[in-house]
């Protein structure tokens, strides 16, 4: 049984994309239990619609709601809140393995720092995407908003970080780690590159292979891409963009002319495929990374499926032991002695 | 007469690509007379395979060749290298208009600040691409890596700049401005982004729409984001490493079937056309703004019909004023003023 802790109320779409995909997901895997936390009423009426194995599934009662607007610092204190609550309850009940929300994206982050807690040594947990790349895998680029100022022992942390949920989430047993850059060359960057460059080439525990672009993280050879949280949101929007614009483009030329309605018949299924290949709100969301038990933070615009990916994804997360691989690679990284040089700089 | 100065042996291609790309400019615009610098021999060699109008084009014997292992600051001391004669002649020569290089991107801009120099007021130029996006025309984004640690009063001054080329490279009028930050409120990024938000929502002649996130360069609102040097980097390749890996996907899914290859010969031509809007090597290089005349940073890899599409945006940039549209901006948003302001932040 893995036990998993659905914010119902969280997302612009809430609760009846989160109830969807909370039933779609109990149908997928069946070793998944789940708790979904909101307002009973709404969420009993969303389940209505749909039959799914009732003893798989509680609600627990919660009237208030965080939105967009709320100023996360605030809004952790509202633990009647589904959000709240559930950090609360994921804390306490030990036989809850994960959270998943598609609520505020600052009170998911500021109440696991504050409520759930994060793994001890970890200073700053990090939101990490899983990004399509060309080798048909994924690149995990962290921190994409949490942080949006670092310094060197942070990022350093977001590599084994990383590494951990490369492993853990992906199997990916050696994954490489890249440091994201304005350049390959070893001097590139301002001094928080160049600081972190020096130290993350001596860590133990990871595999690190030097300095990557912006590019690298869709087209190139590694698995972990450490950025911060200004940076790494920055690429990591940017890609979204990009992916709009051709999937707009394409949908644009394939109606201009006969011909290309007629290829279009024939190619449907292609561009279906490549369509789910660069939908990022289909990954499955983005793991934050460094509290005591894995959350993952999916799309405010989440449709069912992709709550059901985010439960799915979590329940994974759980089962390659997350938490226990980032407590290896800490302890194998001799952290102590990092801290202490880099907090210097 | 549009008299542009090429350094014909910039880049990985060159010469191949700079002669015939010289060649092909002189052939689509006729006010276009080019001077190229570099080995006079090779560049015989290779102007021997075109017929052109010999009357508008002149060849500087330069010996010395930059490549991109020297170090900018190194490199710019060698004044009979095909680049560095280049900017001495754009310095020298009146009727010299603009240069155009697919060279080192660092010794272009060494170059560019030490021999040529920056216009009066102006504290450090910007590397500024323009990029296609979802209204059919080009978003300008600056600095996209020559500065990688900036200022408020740096991000305020691109402002300027960008609304400068806006208007004398691409006609737009009014050009709006979007600051790129990792959220759209007020308050979003980290102090340099919460400082230079302050100073440009107060500057005069620039149109300043607020934060902007990645995804806003090509599917947003405004026609100039303006970045530091280390996220604007990080920005453009990461949507370039976005374009790849999408065309690639097409190009898979497209062979993948008898059904899609079938499909494929009746949208070759659109799928044609989407490459093109998606190629960021077409779009005529990136401008190095704040220089005192035009100054094309033509992708290292440029082929030939790249370095024709940078020598035609070079004209077309001196055609639409540049350099006294941002000396006129720059007048009126009193940058003396703001210049204090900011140098205590």
């Amino acid at each position: 049984m893995i036990k998993i802790i659905v914010d119902a109320m969280g997302g612009d779409n809430a609760p009846y994309s989160t109830v969807a995909g909370a039933v779609q997901a109990l149908a997928a895997d069946k070793e998944i239990h789940l708790v979904l936390t909101g307002r009973q009423a709404e969420i009993e009426g969303e389940l209505k619609k749909y039959s799914f194995d009732k003893t798989r599934l509680e609600i627990v009662d919660c009237p208030d709601v965080i939105d967009m607007n709320d100023i996360p610092t605030e809004a952790v204190k509202r633990k009647q809140s589904s959000l709240m609550q559930a950090y609360w309850m994921l804390k306490k009940e030990e036989d809850l393995c994960a959270l998943v929300t598609a609520g505020s994206t600052g009170a998911t982050i500021v109440g696991g720092q504050l409520i759930l807690g994060r793994i001890r040594g970890i200073k700053r947990p990090a939101l990490c995407p899983a990004i399509p790349n060309t080798r048909g895998g994924v690149t995990l680029l962290l921190d994409c908003g949490a942080n949006a100022e670092c310094k060197p022992v942070m990022l350093c942390q977001f590599a084994l970080l990383g590494s951990a949920y490369a492993k853990a989430g992906f199997g990916i047993n050696n994954p490489k780690v890249g440091l994201l850059n304005n350049g390959t060359e070893e001097h590139k960057g301002d001094p928080l590159r160049q600081e972190t460059f020096k130290y993350m080439s001596q860590m133990e525990g990871i595999d690190f292979i030097g300095n990557v672009e912006g590019r690298d993280i869709m087209i190139g050879d590694c698995d972990v891409v450490v950025a911060d949280g200004f940076s790494g949101n920055v690429a990591l929007k940017s890609m979204e963009g990009c992916g709009k614009l051709v999937l707009g483009v394409l949908k644009k030329e394939l109606s201009s002319s006969l011909s290309s309605k007629i290829g279009y018949l024939f190619i449907r299924k292609a561009i279906k495929r490549m369509r789910g290949q660069l939908d990022f709100d289909k990954m499955g969301g983005a793991l934050l990374l460094g509290l005591k038990k894995p959350v993952i933070k999916s799309h405010g615009s989440s449709k069912p499926e992709t709550i059901k990916n985010s439960i799915i994804n979590a329940a994974n997360i759980y089962r390659g032991k997350l938490v226990p691989a980032v407590e290896e690679l800490l302890s194998t990284a001799d952290l102590d002695n990092l801290t202490e040089q880099t907090d210097e700089v």
